[in-house]
């Protein structure tokens, strides 16, 4: 027997030190590493195969939704980003800057993309003349790099990897409704492929994209009661085709500007997933982005038989599209158990000679510890079965845990107590020094405004002003 | 009727302009675009469609063979280049340089990766500790950035899209089986996914990878007679364990320093499919990269039934895994005909009245502009079969042209005659002054030199000294 370590006692325990927690499964359960440069991160084979997931899961849909994927460069003229005049306040101060290239310094510095609206635009710009080249519906996947002062791998590196779409249409109706659809396309899949609960609605004026008219968000809840913005749609109207001289030829035989959208998610999900569902052991992996979903463990291994039927049963579940490993080696049964577990697999099968004799398989789902004994005849749709409960009740779990975490407040103090643990849902002028003085006081930001606003209240939970909007704060990743 | 436009005479004659027939195609066809940086190009959807099912095809085969997936960070501290000698003379010219970030001058410059072998070894080194964490199969899709004088569309850009597997292996023999099982892997890809026949070899030390003990090329004839290095394999030996720190301890309990590999391709390929298959109409793509494999061209559109029918054949097509594209634009025919030959769509389907009223719909290959009349009954496994054709006879004839312009030879008058309009395979001392010497008389490098070494002769066909290997010697891009 090699060498076993007790990997779950080296895990921070998640209710005392919720930030140790995190930053000891991500790096234990090799999901990634950090760089060497400061603030960047490795994504490591199973923290890919995670992304993997997410980028197949999303790319569908967006296909469904009539886009299609493009590569643009990633180095940008600095000027560019000076065109439009609110995009590079926001970007300015982040960007890394290439001033060197093919031994000779530049004529005009460049930076690295930390976002494409402008060199997008610029191409568009060029394509688009006519009616008749709109809707342009394009995505891209791509890696970003933003300088931040504090990071933490998925939730905030130097570089990350995301999706980027850029739209353009014809009329201000037809972009509205397209921010809209993207986000609705988001809210689906993190419910169905990532079992995360959000809250869907608009940002603040303080809190929008650098320069959009409006912005959406998708706003999850982690453990810890903070949230975490983990996805967003912009209406960017006709800032950018303005700033970069988009038009097209209309029917009417005019000339006239379009309106644009954009929207994106990145490698940040893979942080939200780990802070919506795990436990004291470790990490709880949803089903559908989880790249074992069953883990086979022999018991008893060198009895005759036992392997062979535990490979066979790998052999199964792999054959009929579910992602099984065979754990074979030569490590304690307990060993793995807590292993996979950290690694938070969705089910283990034991297979051991006893239950080789009744034709049956042990199964203990990550998310409940429950164990129950399944028949090997049929196992594979058995397996898919469970494996989907575990999904159901995956995302049931975190919606009451987000659902308990959310207080309607009518006071500074309530709100207060609130983002102590949770969201606190208030009435708000729509002013910025009310978000300001809450920012302040409370460290909780305006995280978005659900669409439902119809128990909006009389005053501002702040200044006690008119109320314009009932909005989420929270403290925030 | 829309304005048409007679795309076919837009591009230049393939015959007697190839480099011009080359740049009007590409841009004309949609797949690429110039980006706004001297040497950067935009990957449009039609050409980035291309490069998701070389992907697809790619990463399957890497996975079937045991790899697995992961991201490393783009930025590498300048310091990482210079600890593998011949890697910083092979990659430092070209690299673009990170001097400023987040506002601040940075306490060391970074590059932007031209390659990954340093900051991959570098978490290498931490990573590996034992045997039993060998072998390392990692790949990694990526961007890269090298700074090229002379660029052009796919074939050399500034930056482009590409996939980088770095494996680390405890004995040589695995690392060296490693390298020759990569290469076989992208010659069966080259000829069953881009119907294009390549030779398999060895590189010279002179044309070798900076920082290879030894590097295996895939070589690609263009219609043109010029050779396309289209994938290459690595057997780097301890290079950069060594420069590295690379080290394991073996069952033997002593400490052992691992052998590793790189192996890459790029969206160079997609170049190369272009100019291995094209003609004076334009592209022809490979139905297995295609992204559309049939469009489908109503007839006389206005008469009862033909719309519906055609809509019809799409979905069938569609839903049976073919991509199919049904054009209804309100164009002519003969327009329609023009820009889907020019776009390389490997089969069309013609569906009017007279068609329709005989259950059958006409069928026009692109590759040999064969027309034929197949019936609308089990059309889906019919179409299939054609493409399946298709595809093969593709192959043979990018086979048949390229057998016929590689040419033994001698001398080198024979030498300069055959890489006029191909490749020379020739007898070489081994020595870089020969290939300097003809390089510099007839602008030919060397190619590589094939595992068949059977008929190598007694002489060099430079310096008539004795003959160490075979080698093919051409024009290359």
């Amino acid at each position: 027997m090699a060498k076993e370590k007790q990997f779950v006692r080296e895990i921070a325990d998640i209710h005392s030190d919720f930030p140790q927690w995190y930053t000891d499964v991500v790096l234990k359960t090799e999901l990634v590493d950090y760089g060497p440069v400061k603030g960047t991160m490795v994504i490591r084979p199973y923290g890919y195969a995670v992304w993997e997931n997410i980028q197949k899961a999303l790319d569908e849909r967006f296909k469904a939704t009539g886009h299609v994927n493009a590569y643009f460069p990633m180095l940008i003229p600095y000027s560019y980003l000076l065109k439009e005049a609110e995009h590079v306040e926001g970007f300015a101060p982040e960007v890394a800057t290439v001033t060197h290239a093919g031994g000779a310094e530049l004529t005009e510095k460049l930076v690295i993309r930390p976002t494409s609206e402008t060199i997008i635009c610029d191409m568009y710009a060029k394509w688009i003349q006519s009616y008749r080249d709109l809707p342009v519906l394009i995505n891209q996947w791509a890696n970003v790099v933003r300088w931040e002062k504090t990071t933490r791998p998925f939730l905030r590196t130097s570089e990350f990897l995301w999706q980027e779409g850029h739209t353009v249409h014809a009329t201000q109706e037809e972009a509205e409704e397209e921010t809209l659809k993207m986000l609705a396309v988001y809210k689906e899949f993190a419910e169905n492929v990532l079992a995360m609960p959000v809250l869907t609605g608009r940002k603040s004026e303080k809190e929008k994209f650098a320069g959009a008219v409006a912005t959406y968000s998708m706003e999850a809840m982690m453990l810890d009661g903070k949230s975490l913005q983990a996805g967003t749609t912009h209406f960017l109207g006709q800032n950018f085709a303005n700033a970069f001289g988009i038009k097209f030829l209309d029917k009417d035989g005019t000339h006239k500007m379009p309106y644009q959208t954009s929207w994106g998610v990145s490698t940040r999900l893979i942080g939200a997933l780990i802070m919506a569902h795990g436990d004291e052991r470790g990490l709880k992996l949803p089903p559908r982005v989880a790249p074992v979903q069953v883990v086979i463990v022999p018991i008893a291994a060198a009895k005759p038989g036992v392997l062979d039927a535990a490979k066979a049963l790998a052999d199964t579940l792999n054959a009929s599209g579910i992602r099984a490993k065979l754990d074979d080696r030569d490590f304690s049964p307990g060993w793995k158990f807590n292993e996979w577990e950290m690694k938070g697999v969705p089910l283990r099968l034991e297979l051991g000679p006893r239950d080789l004799e009744g034709g049956v398989v042990t199964a203990a789902r990550r998310d409940t510890t429950e164990k129950t004994t399944l028949p090997l005849s049929g196992i594979a749709e058995t397996v898919k079965n469970v494996l989907d409960t575990v999904h159901n009740d995956m995302f049931a779990a975190a919606k009451r845990f987000m659902d308990s975490h959310i207080k309607p407040v009518s006071t500074l103090d309530e709100l207060g107590a609130a983002v102590e643990n949770g969201w606190a849902l208030a009435d708000w002028c729509g002013d910025r020094a009310c978000e300001d003085k809450i920012k302040e006081q409370f460290q909780a930001t305006s995280r978005n405004m659900p669409f439902d606003q119809s128990t909006l209240g009389k005053t501002c939970v702040c200044c006690g002003k008119k109320a314009k909007h009932k909005i989420y704060f929270g403290k925030a990743y």
